[in-house]
């Protein structure tokens, strides 16, 4: 199966290792286009589901080792496959919104605590990551193929499509604790970018938050914020679902 | 200044970075063995502030490129401090505990929520990664600098010191939601192995706790489920204190 270095481009990506791979098969089989194993993959349960799940999706399966040296210098990946890159909207409820993240590993990590929280749509404002990346795939183990990613021309045209959400931004002069505000509606949660913050006129949009911590640091990390606004804002949901 | 790659064994460390560097300088000077600038480096109001410290603490700085090559390949690195490893105890109080942490980078990240949510004392407990790695310190933003690890050879042995501390192990099978339980005491959050957890025994330990999450994912990322649990132990003391 002919693979290259992943290129922003291209209408294709890449998802690097057994358990990324499996999620798509899983949960998005009509965007694998095939499957390719490492001769050195001995773990023979994985293989009999991955080719189940292609002989029943039609998906090319093939065993070879050169797109390893192309697509995974480090890893111990056995598993890569060929994804289309597909183009959706999201729908209308709960949104996490991402203002010019700029880091695929950590855009990975938040799509992962998304899916965990149930927060299955996420806008994402550039100049911003290319959210295809197969870093980003990697570091969501998955869940990329769970979520819906739109990327909007500006905040504003969001926040046009989904006027009646009520709007979180995240940021330091935010002006309320997160632990005292009541999150509901349908929600949006707002994030900016990852040494800069949100754009200081969000201050001026919806009800600004802010996740209190001391000065020993200058910030949190961004997925760690993102993911304890998402515990936060879903945890009601959870005690009385679940 | 004569550097090498980092080696477990070694007595000293690296701090990668203007940021780590001058958060180790700013509150761990006696640590600082010696600073390198790379030729290239122009930040002239940091390097004034690097010059002044060194100077007050008598540690010694250069400029050469060649300690680049060995310690630092791809980042856009252009300080680095050596550091004097620190073996301290850890005092009484609140602590995070993490049976078997695997990941340089994570344990790096959960240091800087640690010092970001105000608990500065981390015990280990072996098999674990490194934590005086440079992949941990870089992941901490310099947060390495202010917290307090202590590597105990059990969970016996950490329990036996901090007898009267709240134990609070976070674990799937937890008999208890977060947003459902109060978190008091001193307080001990314990957390187990990315991949594996905690062992079945900790059921039976203290208060366990469990940050629900949907079955779209197999489990939250380590560090956000680390911090998520120090943003819901500490909320109730930064609403009372700031």
């Amino acid at each position: 199966m002919k693979v290259s270095r992943y290129k922003k481009e291209d209408d294709i990506t890449y998802a690097l290792g057994a358990t990324v791979v499996m999620e798509y098969l899983n949960n998005c089989p009509a965007a694998v286009k095939g499957v390719i194993l490492h001769p050195q993959f001995r773990s023979e349960e994985t293989i009999e589901k991955i080719r189940a799940i292609c002989s029943e999706n039609n998906i090319s399966l093939v065993t070879e080792e050169k797109p390893f040296n192309i697509l995974s210098q480090k890893e111990n990946c056995f598993v890569i496959a060929v994804i289309a890159k597909m183009h959706g909207q999201i729908r209308p409820g709960n949104h996490v919104v991402l203002v010019n993240p700029s880091n695929a590993g950590n855009l990975g990590t938040i799509m992962r605590s998304c899916a965990g929280f149930g927060i299955l749509d996420i806008a994402i404002v550039p100049p911003a990551v290319d959210h295809f990346d197969p870093k980003t795939i990697r570091a969501s183990m998955g869940a990329a193929a769970r979520v819906r990613v739109e990327v909007f021309n500006s905040f504003e045209e969001y926040r046009s499509r989904f006027g009646s959400n009520n709007i979180y931004p995240f940021m330091l002069d935010g002006s309320t604790l997160l632990q005292d505000t009541k999150i509901d509606g349908d929600f949006s949660l707002v994030f900016g970018n990852e040494a800069t913050g949100l754009p200081s006129e969000f201050s001026g949009i919806g009800h600004p938050i802010r996740i209190e911590h001391t000065d020993n640091i200058d910030s949190l990390n961004l997925p760690i914020a993102a993911s304890i606004a998402l515990y936060a804002a879903t945890k009601d949901i959870f005690s009385k679902e679940i």
